[in-house]
């Protein structure tokens, strides 16, 4: 029998999957099990979109141009620059979700052995795609204690060698929350500018800023502009994570020709779901307002409530919608497994994604855990009396 | 400005897309150019398909299971077992694309530098999959004499080195449109058997054949089941190209867990595609008899025209929708281009795709150009006529 190849044997495990065979027991013995573990969102996806699936006009489902549809390009290039984003039709390869456009962006700037430095904790397919390029993180550290802001240009100059390619940051922040300033994002800018570095930035959360906060977009930093790869997608902006579209923007033509090649290989992006995306472009701003402030109300609960909870410690987030927080426990992987095999409270437990998968250094994140606010208020106000009785009996408390 | 990836500097440049711009420039002076050159079918998706996207009945655009819906895999496996393809629902991991399902075999089975053989003239985007996982490809050739039939063994065994990982095959072939006889399967079975190599087998054209041949399956060789790997897509079958939607089929358990490793890492194949497939399962057969009756009209117009015009040789394929031919040209590619700029007849010109850019070789396929037999048989005669009258006045005839 032939070997599986060691790309194969290094993936990780995925952190938001690795307890699922626990909660399905959990749940086959009958318990609620509210999922704070995943980032699906339960909001609905904007009537607009599915209205043009349901109205679909083709009888052949073809493939589209492998950047995807030029009058789609088009009315993201519209959608940026009304969101102030300087970002033009030919700037935008239209990828099969953000996840492919993460993968186009490492392979197309990055060679085998080379590094890319993440602030951590960070998204944790960021590892799968940088394996799959051949590529090593090497992880910043930022801290609970600051809410996640991003560590000192030091802790980055400190982490920069001959082969450090990039810089790749998620913003707003998953598994964080955490809103980079302006000022935070031209450090970063200093640091790529006098390394040459491409600067990757997730920026799949821009619509989930609160408390009045308005996302800076590194496409606004200049004096980058051929450094820069904007990562986006239409996921969870318009809660449809299934339709699998994204893009990967620069205005470096180097790198989009290179992409594009990638691209071509593999064809087109979905056509259906582009038709879906293109529509949702219509999508009324009282559709973000009503989610935005779901969200907050949502965020509110869940935060205050964990930090209401004698000895734990959740930052609060201005933005996307997953919050770590910090537990009176001996370890957050035991926890979170213990929540699903031993513990319930009514008939409910709760799932959530032990954050040492998030982070790249051994021992990280230890009592933290990652919890995605997707649920309705009412079922996150149970997790949360789920987890404050979870805590007074855990055997691990510290 | 930081540089771009040596894999990017590597990606071939599509054979099928490389005269774009000349076909472009001949349409801007209001020729019509008959499209031979790509393999996008103008036959209609099955309207249970369509129906299905048109009766969208969710309001969450959700993430499915990282290996595609359960009932899809379900009803995938029936379609294969009722084909005689003993695939049971485990063995298969939806995907985006048989060109995913491609990426994520080449992946799960091969280290950067190994080598995997392929009987060359081959779909040129393996060439594209191969470098992103770092492969080498190693040609075996085999020749328009035969009509592209199975190289013997011997040009195999000469071509295994001690870093050979797979061969692959396409079957039936593009661009060849040859269908490997089962005997032909079996020799292969046995050198793969004998060095121990992974068979990666491309049946995207499965229900393209003709004449009353019917395909042999690499999932009846006896003997390999561990090293088969079944490429598959939903693309051709439906003439739903744009959906998106391939499948990674092995029993193979742990090439199954590493390919599913990367399948979790980009999350899920696209939603709306896959209810479209899963529909697509209730196609009645009718539908299928009618495109392959189409199909046979289509090649017989076209290889038989061909064969008609002196000089020019034309094997007659048993499957998918494509040709190779032989043209009496000192160079294809010339002659391709020439087409576009400097020929018409009766305001009319061809697109044909040059065969250079699907043998690995140097120098190979050099008189032969692929044409995909996709378009109606009014075009393809006009196309037909092109061709005699174009071979009267090219420059370059040999
Ligand atoms: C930070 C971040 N980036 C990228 C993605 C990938 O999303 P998609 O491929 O669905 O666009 C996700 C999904 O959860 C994410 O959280
Ligand atoms: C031989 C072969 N394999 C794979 C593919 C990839 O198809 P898709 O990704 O649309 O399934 C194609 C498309 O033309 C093909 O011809």
């Amino acid at each position: 029998m032939p070997k599986i190849s060691e790309k194969a044997h290094s993936m990780p495990a995925s952190p938001i999957r690795k307890l699922v065979p626990y909660a399905e027991a959990a749940k086959a013995k009958g318990l609620i099990v509210y999922h704070l573990n995943i980032g699906q969102p339960d909001i609905d996806t904007p009537q607009v979109a599915l209205d043009a699936v349901r109205n679909l006009d083709r009888t052949v489902i073809e493939y589209s141009h492998s950047a995807g549809f030029e009058s789609y390009r088009k009315g993201l290039s519209d959608y940026y620059k009304k969101n102030n984003l300087p970002v033009e039709t030919e700037d935008i390869i239209i990828t099969t979700g953000g996840s492919e456009a993460l993968t186009f962006g490492f392979m197309s700037c990055c060679n085998p052995g080379d590094e890319v430095i993440i602030p951590e904790p960070f998204y944790a397919n960021y590892n799968g795609f940088a394996i799959q390029a051949g590529l090593k993180v090497v992880p910043v550290t930022a801290s609970i204690e600051t809410g996640f802001a991003l560590p000192p240009v030091e802790e980055f100059e400190k982490k920069i060698t001959a082969k450090t390619k990039a810089i790749v940051i998620c913003n707003p922040g998953n598994p964080t929350g955490y809103l980079y300033s302006k000022e935070e994002l031209e450090k970063l800018r200093d640091i790529v500018k006098k390394h040459d570095l491409f600067l990757f930035a997730d920026e799949v959360y821009r619509e989930f800023c609160y408390d009045g906060a308005t996302p800076f977009s590194v496409m606004n930093l200049s004096g980058i502009e051929q450094n820069v790869i904007l990562i986006d997608s239409v996921s969870k902006r318009y809660s449809m994570c299934g339709a699998r579209i994204g893009a990967l923007i620069s205005k470096n033509k180097e790198v989009m020709n290179a992409a594009l090649k990638f691209g071509q290989a593999r064809l087109s992006p979905p056509t259906l779901a582009q038709i879906a995306s293109e529509a949702a472009l219509n999508t009324p701003d009282s559709y973000f307002e009503e989610v935005v402030n779901e969200y907050v109300e949502r965020r509110d609960i869940m935060v205050d409530g964990l930090n209401a909870i004698p000895g734990v410690f959740c930052p609060k987030p201005k933005g996307a919608f997953y919050c770590v927080a910090k537990f009176p426990v001996d370890d957050a992987e035991k926890f979170c497994q213990w929540l699903l095999e031993e513990f319930e409270f009514n008939g409910q437990t709760v799932m959530m994604a032990p954050a040492n998968g998030f982070y790249s250094t051994p021992g990280k994140g230890k009592q933290e855990a990652r919890i995605a606010y997707v649920l309705n208020k009412e079922s996150l106000k149970n997790a949360v009396t789920c987890l404050e009785e979870a805590l007074k009996v855990y055997p691990g408390r510290v």
